[in-house]
């Protein structure tokens, strides 16, 4: 066993040891060599989406939410309306954030694990000419489900309003092409696809529109638009940059390249996912979600319906087994999640199995089988 | 000559390499490993300012702006006031923070390099019962000044206000005890004189103001308030820390330990300056302050008054000698800056000073000695 855990947990995750090592020394926030860092992470990010001659990279320090709610706090005008297509927790931070801006918000709750039906996003639309902005969560992390992004950029733009995706989770191995599925801004962070560490969040925002928001955000930290503009005029991050984060993820796209870019780590998560997906069925447990709704990002198990089962009691055994697992975040039924992005190959595949078998008989669940015969 | 350059600049520093190895593995932020090191640092950084019985201590994800805009946007109502003591391009940062949350706002402006006087800071107050909340610079980084906090603090709470003090680039290293000087909240961050990498600002604020402040905050994510309620109650930060930049931290406090806590550090940094100062002037370099306002944590020097000089050509010739300076911040004169903390020892004060004199020598200031004759 490793020394140090698998994290099977969908970011923080399990980087290359190369990835991390790259934060061995350290760079002055202030120095070219350093602003050559920053733009080239910039213009590769870009690329991924396709969106070089369309969009801006704009980074954001903090956790992935900081770069939502600056995403939010720039783009959307007092006057905007927003519909925020939700089925998890994700959905409802962002309606959390649009509500203390004090922005005008509707919801479309399809509660904890049901996608947003298209064509009942463009009746809404159709319905209220007011709502100028949609809001949709790519990979709903909290269960697992992949969002059927296309299909709502589809309808979203036919309607003429403009597309927000959080899309934190899943950037990097879904594929997004800015030329075909139109999109004001996509928000994603440096600790998940692309297996970075995490310190920095980004924003992939249309160039035209981003132009419009000078003096919009209230927030001095938050402002999207001030960020850009000073990155353009200086090369520089506004305030002190988590310089060897930047550093561990410019490490770390290179490896996302030599992988074969997005269609290679999509391949690898999605054997993963598969891999992990048999392998518990074959221990008796359940999936949440129908096979056509599961990401290749994350996966929610239902909790066995044993007493001798209990989170907590699952969660250690397994640690001590050398592999960090994540809880549920369903409000009705016990569940858990297991992560498959990360840098989890076959091997570290196995071994969560392994463990997953072990820590069923530690909890005397009589038998992993015993939740086959649920 | 390392391999890496020398961080003159006051944070990103030069950091250790066993603090930055402290990054050579991966935690998850859920698990309870991760939490028991967030805690033992906010523990720490209390026990430094003797305000364990009084305060409590909130890390925040980002740059250290982050911070002090989450302890104003947290901690004032709509119905404060506050007083800028205003010196340098960081309390014009505080107001700029202010004016963006609609808080009335005065400005004490000393212009660019001037202490603010406690007796005019008591008038102030004394005219002005509307004034409710304070805010001070410890050290404006900008120019180098350490502004008189004690006798600040003294005035403040002889007239029953709160101060705020933005001591980002000071803390650890100059003594502050929150027994005897009274303080509602005291930012800093952690690239600076606890020499951790970036990525995370922290905030001692008084827990009994704190508990107020529920519900006030507009953002989400620099919620100071909700940030300290989730983080007690379940041990882990709100949103993804920056997991490896926080390991790193507490490597970080460990050595600050070793070398004998903050007096240690400040015997080292003031031994910096003075060698700094005493080098640079033998060299013919002017500092902008005089002796009784000149920080142990950076100096600024006004730029050579000779046409050879500039600072772009002085910055690439030093970085050339393996060392990174900063530019001044000044909006009258031409300087630029030396910073006395990181991982700086003899040995490297030495190589910057031989630094200074090849550099003014590449420059055809004819001598370094130039700039004895001006
Ligand atoms: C879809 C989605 N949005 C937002 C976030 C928030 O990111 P963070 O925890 O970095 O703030 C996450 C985190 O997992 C996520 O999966
Ligand atoms: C006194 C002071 N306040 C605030 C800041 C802002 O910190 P950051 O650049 O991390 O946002 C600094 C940075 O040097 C500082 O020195």
């Amino acid at each position: 066993m490793r020394n140090e855990p698998l994290l099977l947990t969908p970011g923080p995750l399990t980087t290359s040891l190369t990835v991390k090592q790259a934060m061995l020394r350290d760079w002055g926030s202030w120095d070219s060599d350093f602003n050559q860092i920053t733009a080239a992470i910039c213009q590769q990010l870009l690329a991924v989406a396709n969106a070089v001659d369309t969009h801006v990279c704009v980074p954001m320090q903090g956790s992935g939410t900081f770069a939502v709610e600056a995403t939010l706090a720039t783009l959307l005008s007092p006057q905007s309306k927003t519909l925020v297509l939700m089925n998890g927790a994700y959905g409802q931070r962002a309606a959390r954030i649009l509500q203390g801006l004090g922005h005008e918000t509707v919801l479309l709750d399809m509660g904890d694990y049901l996608p947003p039906d298209p064509e009942e996003v463009a009746l809404r639309l159709a319905a209220d000419p007011q709502i100028s902005h949609v809001v949709l969560i790519h990979c709903e992390t909290s269960s697992g489900i992949l969002n059927p992004l296309e299909a709502i950029a589809a309808v979203v733009a036919a309607a003429g309003r403009e597309l927000i995706i959080d899309s934190m989770s899943a950037f990097g191995a879904l594929p997004v092409d800015a030329q075909q599925l139109p999109f004001a801004a996509l928000i994603s962070s440096a600790n998940k696809c692309f297996e970075g560490v995490p310190g920095f969040g980004f924003v992939l925002v249309r160039k035209t529109l981003l132009e419009q928001c000078k003096g919009r955000c209230a927030s001095l930290s938050l402002d999207l638009y001030d960020q850009w503009h000073y990155l353009q005029k200086t090369g520089q991050w506004r305030f002190t940059p988590p310089t060897h984060v930047v550093a561990a993820f410019y490490q770390a796209l290179r490896e996302y390249h030599a992988e074969g870019g997005q269609p290679g780590r999509l391949a690898r998560y999605q054997r993963n996912r598969d891999r992990l997906v048999s392998g518990m069925r074959e221990l008796g447990f359940v999936t949440l979600l129908d096979d056509a709704w599961l990401s290749p990002i994350i996966i929610t198990f239902l909790s066995p319906d044993d007493p001798a089962f209990s989170f907590s009691a699952f969660y250690q055994a397994m640690k001590q087994r050398g592999v960090l697992i994540y809880p549920g975040k369903l409000t009705e039924v016990e569940s858990f999640r297991l992560g498959c992005i990360g840098q989890l190959h076959d091997a570290e595949i196995n071994q969560v199995l392994a463990a997953v078998a072990e820590s069923c008989q530690a909890l005397a669940l009589s038998s992993p089988e015993i939740c086959l015969e649920r």
